[in-house]
């Protein structure tokens, strides 16, 4: 088997393989070639850990295996290492043998940011200008880095509950050259794309905050009860995911479908779009919004697609097992 | 991370230490210390394999983690590989960092037969002499190798619905220096322990078959449907299992329970007799019964122990991950 250690994700991956990985597994879970597997998640008890694994197999680019790992939330603080800790495992298909393992911190940070920006490159107006940002976290530097590569953007416009941490995103947007500036949510209304990025338990972005014409990439609701956008949004939006049955569930979706604002058929997949059987966006005025659950298939396709190019240069530990 | 390949597993670990293994976790699940995560087990549509996961967290062992695999059909005629593969991981539950991963196809075969050495250590009669082994495949050597170990048998008799396939045990009662019997199944009337380890969808040892006073370890129902025994066996035995979720719903358990012979309640954990919370076997002339449906903790427990074997040993490959 090979391993790549998460040492070396960081030299090894870009953001156009997590790009290209991401959108033909999403492909082909529209397709029906791929399919995830229902997913395991367990408060342990111990450390106030979550812990689980996301698995699925995709027909398609003949990948199979999990992501295991979960968060820990006291790791920061009492062994300095990160509280989201995660590997996936790839097994080969034809075999049942495992086949790789590869350290999933960066690579969960890297395919979240590509289904943001998959989302983008499918359904963002050609002509978009200002791109938003709601939330300033670490993980929104990874989805603005992302984003900014589709579209020839001319302007960053960010906000974040705690404005402190906005600088986090500034930075991104000063070394794309882009001007960045700080908004209240109203301010949003200039924004041609938004990408949210938040963990929250209640709506910070409006539907009076977002002009027609907009696309909208909700990337931080992936449980029950979290919400980033009002559920009225979703009523007047055209809704994408990347699979349906979450988004209805633990996605953005949740709470515009519980309150029977949209229903279940008026979630479409993004990948049908990718492969054209959802004609994606249909005017200038149409508000996209794609509600990113976060898959393992995703973890999954990454991973390959690393493992690959630590073959290629030669850096993938090989054992024996 | 330390990696121990399969190949190490048969000269690291012993009979014995699974046995002490598997009665620690079966008894630290009766404790409350230890639970299994739901199980995944799909069909993933490809070389007809059934792939999933079985997790589960000991916090009395603090062993955390996963056994990934499953079942390819046709690796043995097509790869010359085993059909049943399977890769165990261990996480630290204190970071959720992955600590370990040990090769899980000769532990998988240990720890099963673990469990029903288990169950006779603690329900069989002090002066049990005849051994029963009804089906005689490769697992069975594993189940009654261990199973002669517990008590000071003189005999072991045989069933199985191919007999040209009683060999097999035959020359593990050699090993052990015992006469081996081939029986047809009233003969099992003799028996004093049976084990069965059968893949059958219909019942083969009837109640009749079976004498007051014997322990009775079923070792193969581990899907709907399957079924050993007749269901009313269950009815006059006292019935203890590893897991009682499992035991009613894809264990020996389920049809006598849909039958409406027992219900759950009359279901018990091994565990409490390994604890001492339940008395056990009552009398000479109770038969007990012990539905070994197999969970990931047992995995986890055998692959935890044989990762300190190689360690010691100066076996485990360590890779800085």
């Amino acid at each position: 088997m090979l391993i790549v250690p998460e040492r070396e994700i960081g030299a090894l991956m870009t953001r156009a393989s997590a790009f290209e990985a991401v959108e033909k597994v999403f492909a082909a879970m529209a397709s029906g070639e791929a399919y995830n597997f229902p997913v395991i998640r367990e408060a342990i008890g111990h450390e106030d850990a979550l812990y689980g694994f996301k698995g699925g197999f995709d027909r398609a680019g003949l990948t199979l295996g999990l992501k295991a790992g979960g968060y820990w939330p006291n790791n920061l603080e009492k062994f300095r290492v990160i509280n989201h800790q995660s590997t996936v495992f790839l097994f080969d298909p034809d075999t049942g043998k495992v086949a790789a393992m590869v350290g999933g911190n960066l690579l969960t940070a890297l395919r979240t940011a590509a289904a943001s920006s998959v989302s983008i490159a499918h359904l963002a107006r050609r002509d978009a200008k200002v791109m938003g940002m709601v939330g300033a976290g670490h993980q929104a530097t990874f989805q603005l880095r992302a984003a900014l590569e589709q579209r020839p953007f001319e302007k960053v416009i960010g906000w974040n509950l705690h404005p402190e941490m906005l600088p986090n995103i500034e930075t991104v947007a000063d070394e794309a050259g882009l001007p960045f500036e700080a908004v209240a949510l109203e301010g949003m209304r200039e924004a041609d794309v938004i990408v949210s990025i938040t963990s929250s338990f209640a709506p910070s972005l409006m539907a009076a905050h977002v002009s027609p014409g907009t696309h909208l990439a909700c990337m931080g609701t992936d449980t029950r009860g979290k919400q980033e956008v009002e559920a009225a949004l979703l009523a007047v939006a055209t809704v994408f995911t990347d699979e349906v049955a979450q988004s209805v569930s633990i996605g953005e979706a949740q709470h515009a479908v519980a309150e029977g604002l949209i229903s279940e058929s008026d979630v479409h997949q993004i990948g049908a779009v990718i492969n054209g059987s959802h004609p994606g966006r249909r005017s200038d005025e149409e508000i996209t919004l794609f509600d990113g659950t976060g898959v393992g298939l995703q973890d999954l396709a990454v991973a390959a697609a690393v493992v690959d190019l630590a073959v290629e240069k030669g850096i993938a530990i090989e054992v024996d097992v």
